[in-house]
């Protein structure tokens, strides 16, 4: 067959191309990806900010779901045409994280599809030890997003969200929205401050209570809501300095604030209350493989309606369009058609 | 008996005068403080920077051991003559922080010494729910340290120090060297940084290493010493911004921050370092009951040699001599003698 591949060439730009496929090695497995959702990372990338670690020509993308085509050397366990999704980790095993147990954060990671070929491509060749099997019941657009859902089980767990906790999430974008809704499914009374008229309300589609930053005086809320306690947790999500110091300021003695977002610029932290009330801040930063099978879950039982969150599903050779219409905002999450989205169109 | 108190009157200003002492009323107990530790809180107190919640003339103090001179109705367990010290904390009982548990940090607390009348004079009226039972072993000016070694306790158990850890403490004033010491004595493997050089010679008296962070690269130190790793835990305890910034800088792969200093402006923080690295900060103020316990246990059994810390004694008329000598940054534990070192001086 010939195989396409979408590569980021330089900033703001993406090309449709031929690529050959990588025949699969010992222990690794060769996939026809059917969907990949595009990340917030995958537009920074898009917008020349990690040039310094994403080397042009790169296929990148690493939301996806699809099927196993061949197998290589010393694989067990898949066969052709088993739906799998990936998740896109590889770890050195030897620095300390990894000795200490903590490989998803291994100090030599390989985040595959950042800083190896990722999956917005007609075939990809990865380590079988990335596979995460799929049921046959759940639908590979939905399952697209069982990264970005791992994500926000991770957060959660990483949180220790439990049965009656009050959990505000500031900021209403996918990875928010993934983490109120499964902060829900723990048991968690949410609330989602977000700017965003077309993000809080697809939040009220999903049955969330949502606040405006901009009309609410949040804290002033969270007191109201919890009878001057403060929430138990909050989760960071916005990437703004105005995030963190709402997350900080709602929280209760003892709560807890989970960072999710990527501030890549110091930022000024009222570290008088950490102390006055004993705050923890928790950063949380990718996933385990529990993680994706309690996402794959999630979302096959419908507790997370990964269909609601799915914006727009475009075919491959139009991904630039898919680019550059999530940055409008307005999208939640978009996925790229990669042809594939069947076994028999993968074999 | 005349009874004398200092008194906070104006910035800078301290007066040594006649008070009246306070008969115990239902649940109090009459003390006859024997000496009184001057901490940083009552530097700030004493440079009028919280006027706004001391209000001159204010008997301040807060760090104490003494004896008990009479009991007020109601109050078992405790005669005249009893060695105590005093847990400085009143919580109300009815706010969210209590109701969850959490009453050392109570949302209406009332720290005595800060809030109420404090012990820096010859007679003391406190509810008796604050004493801690001394040992007769236990001399009383040793005794002094008590609370600051209990700030130490709770702070070195909030990071959850165990054995092996290794630690960085990010300040060696007199609570920096009391989490070293306890860290040490918990299993940990210590380092401070500090910049004064009369702190550095104490802690190496006190058998720490440590690093001067305007000559030595202490990140780098870190990594030769933890071969990459990082250090586990580091405590926050310079109140400097640079301060926050190195124990950011120095801590391994889900690391843990204890925040102990007072910083009362925002600072800026790496906080993406905390998302790469899934660190965690914790806040930690004040004590529980059982650090207290175990503080007297630390420095009864001379596990704290809690005599090495006070640089000087002076008598209560000379406090004001105390408060500008400690200024200079030299003196670590300086203690006023009230004049009531023996029971018997007290009856």
């Amino acid at each position: 067959m010939t195989s396409l591949a979408v590569r980021y060439t330089a900033a703001r730009t993406l090309t449709t191309g031929p690529a050959a496929p990588v025949p699969p090695g010992p222990g690794q497995v060769e996939l026809a990806p059917a969907y990949v959702g595009i990340c917030g990372t995958d537009l920074h990338i898009f917008h020349g900010d990690m040039d310094g670690r994403v080397k042009a020509p790169a296929v990148i993308g690493h939301e996806m779901s699809g099927h196993v085509v061949r197998v290589g050397p010393g694989v067990e366990g898949y066969a052709p045409g088993d739906p799998v999704t990936v998740m896109p980790l590889s770890w050195d095993g030897t620095c300390p994280a990894c000795l200490n147990g903590h490989r998803h954060i291994c100090q030599n990671l390989d985040f595959i599809g950042i800083d190896s070929p990722g999956a917005m491509q007609q075939r990809w060749t990865v380590p079988a030890s990335t596979l995460i099997r799929l049921p046959e019941s759940l639908a590979l657009d939905r399952a697209a997003l069982v990264e970005p859902t791992a994500v926000a089980v991770h957060d959660v767990g990483r949180a220790g969200v439990s049965d009656g906790d009050r959990v505000v999430v500031v900021g209403g974008g996918p990875v928010g929205l993934l983490i109120a809704l499964v902060a829900r499914a723990s048991g968690g009374e949410v609330r989602v401050v977000e700017p965003n008229p077309q993000r809080r309300r697809l939040a009220e589609q999903l049955g969330l209570n949502t606040w405006d930053p901009g009309a609410d005086d949040v804290p002033e809320r969270v007191r109201d809501w919890t009878q001057d306690a403060g929430a138990d947790i909050a989760f960071e999500v916005s990437g703004a300095e105005a995030g963190v110091q709402t997350a900080v300021d709602v929280l209760a003695v003892r709560g807890r604030l989970c960072l999710v977002a990527i501030h890549p610029r110091p930022r000024a932290v009222d570290l008088h209350r950490f102390f006055w009330r004993e705050l923890t801040l928790i950063g949380a930063r990718l996933y385990e493989r529990q993680d994706f099978e309690t996402a794959v879950r999630l979302i096959d039982e419908g507790t997370i309606p990964a269909e609601q969150l799915i914006s727009r599903i475009v075919p491959l050779v139009d991904a630039l369009d898919a680019f550059t219409s999530l940055e409008s905002g307005g999208d939640v999450k978009v996925l790229v058609d990669c042809g594939n989205t069947s076994p028999e169109a993968a074999a």
